[in-house]
């Protein structure tokens, strides 16, 4: 099994070993440490011994930090994980603090006495949030303190790095030889009077070098560091225990292997133009660069937007995820009328349908198995003490995906369980309304997701209802499940381009009762113009194929366009997955396919 | 008549004056001048003796400047005015540029040599702006200098200042007085630790003190600067001649009265931190001030949030202003059967319907007036050149609005002349339907009009078509038919408040063919909450009751809602302007709102 379940916080160690970190802070002559779940590459899973947060403070999330002072210790979460970080950590010891609410210059400016000292460990922040946070604090004469990690000196039996095996990521599946992309991205540097760029995302290495690895969960990347030269030349700073001969072929005679210890050597040796990126690199990298000059990660745009191979890998890859789907939608339905259902029965035999594939190489993230009012909870994953067994009567939300090679999916489907009452049928109709909006939507060459993501809503706010989550974001090709710059969002800027993959995944919760969320993977292509049309347009092309529950349709809410589309969508989803499911499973497609 | 419509323009004198000004730029020892089409108040609107770029180069656009060197003289529009420049000036002597698609900084470096210098005045140019482009040119060492005004040196026959009476605006209208206002911004101020504000934006100023003005067309405002301080005292800077006794009891002692020219002297000898707007005052101001602090004029949020007496008079002004547009349209639909009309015919008509009311002040702005083909030209204004001849079967757009004492209109209205063909009957309503989706929007409080722009688009992108403007603008109260900071455009991420009054005026323009727009203004307003809706919405009230054209309305393309709500609309615009019409008139309307 990928996922686990086993509650691994341990908050009765937090207040020793707070204690323990505010002796090093003595020592270190500094008033505070700040405790990010961060490690230097800024993803969104750590290796274990980067979950410094969880070990202190006990907080299990995939989002927050720890401001430890001498006499108090907040730990910031978002709205997500209001509740979560309450149940995990030690209230005596710890403060949550909101982090939407409360900016952390704002509380060490309130908690710190003028001249306070407050360290942090300069591989675990990016420039950019530095900079933020030294000028607003600064008014108050507080200074921030580059450190060794006060956290690290503390941790007896701190986990090893991890050591997962980095493999060639096949060019049938990359569509675009590694020398390729150098090349193109080496020009550009050119152009731009820079001799290099460091990069420090491993989805971004994992994309250049057409290598993917096994170092941490649900994303195949491995941990490492690199230097893009702009002859296209690559320092590439990996454990050699992770590379074998394969790889090193693969990679080639232009791509030089080093110890990640020789990094920061090699860094401070670069006397070129050097493109590192403010946002997304640690800060120690532009301290030891001679040159540093701002620029983004310069694979980020290329990544997001997928050549022609990698969309076919992706159309792939969610044909067969869409028939694990459905297996797993046929089993739910008869299996949840015993009663005794539980969502982790649910989650450990959806993984067993995806493994079923012989494909599956990961989930691309935990699934999310919500029942009734654990449905509403939008970042639930189910652990030991959250599991509950499924009501009939309840809506049940799943959002799943899987890292297959030739691409990653990402789904989620809301599941009657019997009769549901009329307001989640009904809020599940706006959802889908505007799921079909976004399905729909044309829009004239360079518009950004935010420019659409009202189209996810309009039904919902009409209604008087809203999601407090943006509607899509970006996609990666057997890589991330969650990846930038694309996005359909209030904060998604960005230009939508033709090959990128975006979620849409409206949703509707109401506390304490239900969650309902609906979601496809898309991808941007060029639209028809139609006749009379004068412009060029581009739209979206569905990727995933999986019913979607009738039974929680309010039918004459629909206008007819919109039961025209989920006709011809059922129509499609019974063509497209029908011949690779099991009998049992065809005849209950047939039904989920029937039109309404 | 406000309106005229005389050809005024004269290239002929162009290059003469042009050879002119670059003697003086010889003596001044420059390479270069700047002139915008600008007074120091940076309006839409500047009198006669400001209209410094018409003097020079013939071309009478409203937005535009002209960057003379030595050897060659750039004039910079933008996509509207394209045609029209190449008209109006000597092309000889200037070189239209294209402003979308040249910086005015790429344009100087690539014209001037290394170590050039471009002289500009600094009541003409806001301190962003020129920072900018300091900044730009720096690069190639090409320098910026303040000078006095070369054009003003060489032009004999300047138009003296304006001398339009200031009157005070009852409270009647302003439902606030003018101490209140002071109060709650100077209060403001001191909070910010600022001891005053310069205000130099006439409507703010017109807002801020309850008096309107008529030293130019279309905006009734003075044109005056102003120092607000914190304790709610104003300096008041403006030409004597223009205040009356009624003026002087209703500005009350707290308002002192200045000669213009004492202006420079009184920033000069402000000691106190001094709130200056670097975007709307010249950059003169922050080089007088011994201490100038960057904020936004404190005027534009409050001004734009109209009050309940403020929306009361709006509603007011708007069914007068429908009436008068109901005679007309009724006028116009048998007085356009002659085959004779001119579009001149129909802006003169136009007028003398609003003039009817006997409350009209000014028009609002220029009435555009375009058939056929002239109306694909999107801020077309007939003169005695371009006036032609309405032909049956031909779309007929006119844009226009009133400036009455208790609101500021603004309505577009396409008409069918005769049988018009499909294709712009199918355009109309597209439009239609987008300018439907607007009205009916409603939406969670914090958004933006760029949130909602893409509704008014979402029919015209599926058919693939478009238009290339915002969907809206702010209005003032008595006040600017143009107000910022609110819209509905990709550019507005002001968020939309309670009380402002902006536009929605989707359109579709084939070139050489025809125009269409359909214009009402909206005020945004809370909105109901509907039963199973679980958050606070804004949503907006209609101000404008004037029959949309039924005639060019393609019935089958609008949803069961869209038909519905016009219908209801059109029986609400019988209800509210049908006690107020001749019997003529009350005919027409009663089948011009007669349902779909």
């Amino acid at each position: 099994m990928f996922q686990t379940f086993a509650v691994t916080t341990s908050p009765d160690a937090g207040p020793a070993r707070l204690t323990k970190l505010r002796e090093t802070m003595r020592a270190a002559q500094v008033d505070g440490f700040l405790i990010p779940r961060a490690d230097a590459h800024f993803g969104e899973t750590v290796a274990a011994r980067s979950e410094r947060l969880a070990w202190l403070t006990g907080f299990t999330g995939s989002a927050g930090f720890c401001a430890a002072l001498l006499d108090t210790a907040g730990v910031f979460v978002d709205g997500r994980y209001t509740l979560q970080v309450r149940s995990q950590i030690d209230l005596d010891s710890f403060t949550p603090v909101p982090s939407n609410d409360v900016k952390l210059s704002d509380w060490l400016i309130e908690a710190l006495p003028n001249g306070g000292v407050v360290a942090y460990d300069p591989w675990l922040h990016s420039f950019d949030a530095i900079e933020k946070l030294e000028t607003t604090v600064a008014s108050n004469d507080i200074t921030l303190k580059k450190t060794g990690n006060l956290i690290d000196d503390i941790w007896d039996d701190r986990p090893a790095a991890p050591k997962g095996k980095v493999h060639p990521h096949a060019i049938e599946f990359s569509g675009e030889t590694s020398e390729s992309k150098r090349q193109k991205i080496g020009a550009k540097l050119a152009t731009q009077d820079l001799s290099a760029a460091v990069l420090t995302l491993p989805d971004s290495i994992a994309w250049l070098l057409n290598i993917r690895g096994t170092d941490i969960s649900n994303t195949p990347v491995a941990l490492c560091f690199a230097i893009l030269h702009a002859n296209g030349v690559v320092d590439l700073f990996v454990d050699a225990d992770k590379c074998d001969d394969t790889l090193r072929a693969h990679l080639g005679a232009t791509v030089t292997l080093h110890a990640e210890g020789d990094f920061a050597t090699k860094l401070a040796a670069m006397n070129g133009n050097t493109a590192v990126d403010r946002d997304t690199a640690p800060v120690a990298i532009s301290d030891l660069l001679q040159n540093p000059v701002w620029a983004p990660d310069p694979c980020i745009q290329p990544k997001a937007c997928k050549n022609p191979i990698e969309i076919a890998g992706s159309r792939a890859a969610h044909i067969r995820d869409a028939a694990a789907m459905a297996e797993f939608l046929c089993w739910l339905g008869s299996a949840v009328t015993s009663g005794t259902l539980t969502e982790i029965d649910v989650v450990q035999r959806l993984e067993v349908f995806r493994r079923n594939t012989n494909a599956l190489k990961d989930i691309s993230f935990e699934t999310i198995c919500g029942s009734g009012p654990n449905g509403a909870i939008v970042h639930y994953r189910v652990d030991e003490n959250s599991n509950r067994t499924i009501q009939t009567g309840e809506t049940l939300l799943v959002d799943s995906g899987g890292q297959y090679e030739d691409g990653t999916t990402d789904i989620t489907r809301t599941i009657a369980v019997g009769e549901v009452p009329n307001d989640a049928k009904r809020a599940n109709t706006m959802v889908l309304k505007g799921m079909i909006a976004i399905t729909q939507a044309r829009w004239p060459i360079g518009l950004a997701g935010r420019d659409l993501d009202g189209f996810a809503r309009q039904a919902l706010w009409q209604a008087g209802m809203d999601y407090d989550h943006g509607t899509g974001h970006g996609v990666g090709a057997y890589l991330g499940v969650h990846e930038g710059p694309q996005g359909i969002a209030r904060r998604s800027t960005c230009p939508l381009e033709v090959g990128m993959i975006v979620s849409n995944e409206p949703g509707h919760y109401k506390a304490g009762s239900y969650g309902i969320r609906i979601e496809n993977l898309l991808v941007v292509t060029p639209a028809s113009i139609p006749e009379g049309g004068d412009r060029e347009m581009l739209g979206f092309e569905t990727l995933t194929y999986v019913p979607i529950d009738r039974d929680l349709i309010q039918v004459d809410l629909l206008t007819i366009d919109e039961r025209n589309w989920l006709n011809a969508y059922h129509a499609e989803v019974f063509e497209k997955v029908g011949e690779l499911v099991s009998a049992d499973t065809l005849v209950w497609l047939k039904s989920a396919c029937a039109p309404i």
